[in-house]
């Protein structure tokens, strides 16, 4: 790590020659493959934009200029280039995010992980930098896989009709986004790709060129200089041309001179100019380049010279549900299944390997996916789309309008729902609950256990009236919580010990456990109650305000946003009934959450058995030393914040 | 009318010749210029796809074949050929609906008046045909504005990706949506226009020589059939073909036998073909076809002869917007306005005209609006984004994770929130306040009259570290509603009579009057009431738990769903302060609601004054009976819904 070490920012690469940039980018895999086995992150993606993230830093002044990553994932070498070289803690609290960060340094810019938003970006800060006649540049490197997304699409048209607004878009190549890259662009682009284009001929002889140095400078740069000329440079082509986008390439994007070269004519073009470059996922690490399923996308800790991960994963929800729909597309001809790029993701590929038919991967393409789901139902089959929980905000009004108005039996299988933790702020699958209320007719399943989840996704794909959600955590499932009663369409998980229990815990999904055990600490301190699971959170079991009102206190707990959430239907399902008993109702609180494990963010947010214990215990003290009525409790809060949920005491 | 009225169905075009059909067309438009005359409606999208209609009707076979047809309000010749020649209730109760409406007819597909989602819709209708070895057709027509929506661009890259699935996308082409449509796509469509390819060639001779006829068949179409030959005609062109999809075109759009040609050409394909049609909106009807602004898109009723409006518009909310925005845009160089495709609805276009070079018309794009916002306010400038509130729905996720999260400095003004009534259940704006509550750091602002509009517009932009929303109603700005005090931030619009109130009343915007008239009501029986309006109703004013303390029952009323909506988060902010009082959240029930009037839905949801105090008096009558407190309000809700929200009792 000679080199590495001594780069404290972007402008110690201007100094570099191209050999020691050579020694850079090798420096920089091993720095990479060493770190993030440790860890677990994005290594393929990283592997994959080395010399790309050089030759950018080398071409553009960052932080004046704003050199933009979609996806951050794909930013880990941007951090090493900007002093940020102690990866031991990525993604653990306290540590460097696995995204760009504002918090982190001045040239981080977007931090979002929802992909395909860069153009959006950049066109908004060229537009800031013509209003304020700054002449600074915008450079945006975004993925083949985003293109697919429509605000991509909506950006390009934005940015192509200003012809004289400075703009670099680098479309990085790999081929493959999560998975390989579907439909029309795609294919548009590897017709790009496989034209012989002089640049890429170049590329080609580069090598054997480059070791004939020629007085003054290499034999490349004059031949390319002298055969090529400026004005043909920057040649329109395709799709783009149409566009009226400039276009250049396609570039090797291993090789930095090619980069530099093509970057720094596109800057000095002074209008929209698309540099299309072709990476290669997982570069320069054998078990990456040897994975042709997602190349070392996003991993666990490996053991960095075989690349298997250190832990072998346990039963997740995830796969639970993959199994499932195996059983129901044998069971039923008309169930398809929808993808957004993440069929190994969200489990779908043995589902996918066993009926090639009835597989759809749209492409990161959230709002497609939902609307032609509508379309697939209203054509007499049964989709079932599954995604991560946070990449479902992208559809809201696809559900609303296209699926819940149109009366469509769609499933929608909510993965990574609640709080995730490492990925950060917009990884947290924490407003669908919210999100999803509103829509009328749809119905929410949240399932506390394996059983739970194949039964409710059994009961979700038969109604075919309406729009149906499943919602489950990331990661390994929780053993069975068994019923011990029923009452309506709810599950008893836990009958009170007293004749006139005192609390109602209703319990959202996979918090099951931890609802048993606060009812555990609320016994201890004599404290009597019921906890249900009522299965369906949306709507509010009908029989929910009538066992309400059998208790002195109601409280929900649930992994999502508590404004609006599951604990708010059921405070308006009560209010509406004509309960009117205190109810507290324990969530996320609503801000964003820094990166840390789950556990930690759990902690931090007070979503613990014992924090939510404490609070109704000083609840129903407070009740109890008042002995009146809800029309005279304006004692204000105790000072400890003890009957307020969690967040509202430690904000 | 001699040809229209016998117009059962769409089979008896079968037997019209091309002169009925021409006959056909000109009784078609006198039809709708004399009805939308007499009610109001979208009169130039339907003038310019009468021809288009009719050959679609011709040459599919609807409703096995499905016809489809982008943003609904082009449908009313599809209305009047399927069946539906009673436009006297047009958008009125009990009337027919102004965009498509499964409960009218089979013909009918897709209800939802949000832009981009046919192709959505196709793509899964054709897929669903595949799964289900069906063999009918699947054609999508879809406006040129449309397609620049990121949706269209998700879907294209999907349809184009299957080779072999039947599916026609006709691209009508008018040149505008509501406005000249902007961007990259724009541009290219027109590069398309202005080919001078033999179809356009073959249009412009086609009266001389439809004039002389040949025995058997006209000249016309012998000459067509030799020349062009069935392997040239469908043809791949410039982008379409770049994503692997055929290209037909352009084509006369008012010339049916040219479509009928194209289509049925189209039909026999076998895999995506895009027709590309050239219309004209407000075709035939001189009035429209001299307005260069929007061509009577949507109008309320006129004078048929001179397209004169029967009223003269009063000042609206929109223009007291609009006013503000031009002097808001010369004191603050900084400040940029922002509109999707809808200039001059929005209020902008006296901006625009004022400061061309700060104002970004990003076409129907909600998403990119949003994100580019970000960018915009990154950049150091102040963006205003004006956009109907139903159609922020499209731009959650970009509120949520690119404004918010990255604490830009944003506003957005909903125009058109809360019950619009006679555009349907998609156009009203009762979504905006639930999705909203849950974005962090997010403010919204629900101005009561012009006076705090201005003032309110004024507080948002100065806002710079986190996005601010202003939602106000559809139509006439109402009186001015003074204050009488001020408690924290919240403006007091009535005292209340007795010195310890019954009756906290939260009023929320343009529902104040109504709540002052609540007011009044409950004093007639004896209860007494404060009405406060937050004016910023989210974050949930720091002084109302407080304020509602004092009183015994608290109300709020909202033109918002209730579902996770301002009475929730008042409900909520109650229980984090202790303040366990009984609360009434008064609201747009979750529902979709039909087309009528905004009074007559107000009334059918009992969002009323006199609705709301008979509850409201109920329920103050049920506690002075129990005299107990809140835990022990275990009674049923009385029979009448007495002091149940008004949707409950009424759903």
């Amino acid at each position: 790590m000679a080199l590495l070490t001594r780069i404290r920012g972007p402008r110690d690469l201007d100094r570099l020659g191209p050999e020691q940039l050579e020694q850079l980018a090798g420096e920089i895999r091993t720095f990479l493959v060493d770190a993030v086995a440790k860890t677990g992150g994005h290594l393929g993606p990283n592997l994959g934009v080395v010399e790309l993230t050089i030759a950018l830093h080398r071409v553009f002044h960052s932080p004046q200029d704003r050199v933009l990553f979609d996806t951050g994932h794909q930013s880990y070498v941007h951090k090493l280039l900007t002093g940020r070289q102690d990866f031991t803690g990525l993604r653990a609290k306290g540590g460097l995010s696995g995204y760009p960060s504002r918090a982190e340094s001045d040239h981080d810019v977007i931090e979002n992980s929802h992909a395909s938003t860069v153009l959006g970006w950049a066109d908004g800060l060229a537009k800031a930098n013509e209003v304020r006649g700054k002449s600074d540049h915008v450079v945006a490197v975004i993925g083949d896989g985003a293109l697919t997304g429509g605000m991509a699409w909506e950006a390009l048209n934005n940015i192509a009709a200003a012809k004289d607004r400075p703009l670099v878009i680098v479309v990085n190549d790999n081929e493959r986004s999560y998975a390989p890259t579907i439909g029309g662009l795609a294919n548009h682009l590897a017709t790009l790709r496989t034209t012989d284009g002089y640049e890429r001929f170049l590329a080609r002889g580069k090598d054997i060129l480059e070791r004939t140095p020629v007085v003054g400078k290499p034999l490349y740069e004059t031949l390319h200089g002298a055969k090529k000329g400026l004005k043909d440079f920057i040649a329109p082509q395709g799709m783009f041309e149409d566009l009226g986008l400039k276009y250049v390439g396609p570039i090797d994007g291993h090789d930095i001179e090619a980069l530099e070269s093509a970057l720094a004519r596109a800057k000095r073009f002074g209008g929209p100019v698309i540099v299309h470059c072709l990476t290669e996922k997982g570069r320069g690490y054998k078990p990456a380049e040897q994975d042709e399923a997602d190349r070392f996308h996003g991993i666990g800790p490996i053991h960095p010279d075989t690349g298997l991960p250190v832990k072998t994963a346990a039963a997740s929800w995830t796969s639970v549900f993959g199994d499932e729909m195996v059983k129901l597309g044998r069971e039923r001809k008309d169930i398809v299944a929808i993808t957004a790029a993440m069929l190994q993701p969200v489990g779908l590929k043995k589902f996918a390997d066993a009926f090639p038919d009835r597989i759809y991967d749209v492409g990161i393409a959230e709002q497609h996916a939902a609307t032609s789901a509508a379309g697939l139902a209203t054509g007499g089959v049964h989709p079932v789309f599954a995604v991560y929980a946070t990449f479902l905000n992208r559809a809201f009004d696809q559900v609303l309008m296209d699926v819940a108005l149109h009366k469509c039996g769609v499933t929608f299988v909510l993965d990574r729902a609640g709080v995730t933790g490492d990925d950060g702020a917009s990884h947290n699958g924490m407003w669908d609950m919210s999100m999803l209320q509103v829509v009328p007719t749809l119905r929410i399943a949240a399932p506390r256990d394996a059983a739970q989840l194949r039964a409710q996704l059994r009961e979700a794909v038969k109604v075919e009236d309406a729009p149906t959600v499943l919602r489950y955590s990331k990661g390994v499932v929780g053993p069975a919580v068994p019923a011990v009663g029923k009452i309506g369409g709810m599950d008893v998980l836990r009958k009170p010990t007293a004749a006139k229990p005192d609390v109602l815990v209703v319990s959202v999904g996979a918090l099951a456990p931890m609802c048993l055990e606060v009812a555990d600490l609320l016994d201890k301190q004599g404290i009597s109650s019921t906890v249900v699971d009522p299965r369906w959170v949306k709507p509010v079991d009908a029989a929910l305000p009538e066992l309400a009102a059998k208790h002195r206190v109601v409280v929900t707990v649930e992994d999502n946003i508590r404004t609006g959430g599951v604990g708010s239907a059921v405070a308006q399902s009560l209010r509406d009934a004509g309960v009117d008993l205190p109810l507290r109702d324990f969530g996320i609180p609503e801000r964003f959450l820094d990166h840390a494990s789950r556990k930690e963010v759990m902690a931090e947010i007070g979503l613990t058995a014992p924090d939510i214990a404490r609070q109704v215990t000083g609840l129903v003290a407070r009740i109890d030393n008042r002995g009146a009525g809800a029309e005279e409790a304006t004692d204000a809060p105790d000072a400890t914040g003890g009957a307020r949920p969690a967040e509202v005491a430690r904000d």
